[in-house]
């Protein structure tokens, strides 16, 4: 059976995350049902993603394989699953893969970007596309705080109590922030990251930007090992999984 | 009574747009019924906007005046409001103004933002908030259109059959488009617009971006002035009401 690598874009506010779920719509169940019907509901589909997101997390460039009981054109593959999709999730693009590809184990990256608007009044039009923190942050005193955090450590402070990942041993390469119009981004790439480990991490920073924190408590918090030495979860809506990487 | 200038913004989706109807939610009701509340519901309260916008079509800095029966700190006032208001419309900034300041009759400009989308795949993030073309557009074409357009002219062809304004002849100051990660946004700044202005000439540089019209097709429905002339009406969504000008 012909193996498809799969780019999606989604809105996750309304749906229950990435994983299909009992108590609502998942962006896993919407393209399994999708898959399953452009080929004429022959037999269930296994879409397996790169990475789960939460309830409320966004995606530019999610990445899923599929096999398919049938060859399809990689063009017309995208609009065929779009057209048994919700508006809110979006086949970006496909391309034929080796049966040994694996959306999961073969990835060696995966990018984030963290969303911070600081104006005073929330945006009635970014809503639940950015998280409102509406004070002013001191990006530089976040910036010496986000570089303790760079390179290959033990993240247990900065993941969450149930985070099932066998090793809280990460290697975090880019942390940075970038201006945006009412606020700021916080960019963070690694080959993997643990669960809220970005949201946790995008916390924790903004108590340094509120001056709450310091880079240095920044560092005792993560040498402590410890989740409740970590700072607060960012909530989910300022999130996006940008990109997930793949060897060559 | 104290007069205050409002500053709002926006999402349009849902409403029935700026102005009070039966028929759903809008703008000014939503700002009329907010504005009682913060006076005890001793009066209703007048909000007379700088102009009214459609259902769908969003703003970014929409102009109100309203007289409450007491004073408020310029401060304050945007947060008591937007705590009687949907998340999806927001007081930006209030100030006191003259009692001959108004919103309608004072502006001398008010600007406009269309965002096209020209990415094959609509946006799952943005949708509602902007019009997915889907298509490449000629640019260069479009901006030579465009300047057929700019300066004062008879604008019949490009205003909706039903406008109310006394008179069809309206000076457009500018009209230029500007790059977006997905597409591109066409800027339109005029003292003042008919109904439908700046949609009906989108949906007609449009079909100039497509190559289905050249620019001196465009002069030619200029001429015309006759509605039937003029090109398509583009959807509410990709319009934002960015800025209204006053003197000073």
């Amino acid at each position: 059976m012909p193996r498809f690598k799969i780019t999606i874009e989604y809105d996750g506010t309304g749906l229950v995350g990435w994983q299909r779920q009992d108590n609502g719509p998942s962006v896993q169940a919407a393209l399994e049902d999708a898959a399953s019907a452009i080929i004429g509901h022959r037999e269930d589909v296994l879409v397996q993603g790169a990475g789960r997101t939460d309830a409320g997390v966004h995606a530019l460039g999610q990445v899923a394989h599929l096999d398919l009981d049938r060859s399809f054109d990689e063009k017309k593959l995208p609009l065929a699953l779009n057209a048994h999709l919700p508006p809110s999730i979006r086949v970006l693009s496909a391309a034929l893969v080796d049966d040994d590809f694996h959306a999961r184990f073969s990835a060696i990256g995966r990018s984030y970007r963290y969303r911070i608007q600081t104006r005073r009044v929330a945006s009635a039009i970014s809503r639940g596309f950015v998280w409102h923190v509406g004070q002013d942050l001191d990006q530089s005193a976040m910036e010496e705080a986000a570089e303790r955090l760079i390179g290959k450590h033990d993240f247990t402070s900065f993941r969450a109590s149930y985070c099932q990942a066998r090793s809280p041993i990460k290697t975090l390469d880019v942390l940075r922030f970038e201006a945006e119009e009412d606020g700021l981004a916080l960019i963070a790439e690694a080959p993997s990251f643990l669960h809220h480990q970005v949201r946790n991490i995008t916390g924790t920073l903004v108590q340094v930007g509120l001056g709450k924190w310091t880079a240095n408590d920044v560092s005792e918090a993560l040498a402590a090992k410890s989740r409740p030495a970590g700072g607060p979860t960012a909530p989910p809506e300022g999130l996006y999984l940008t990109a997930v990487t793949y060897p060559g």
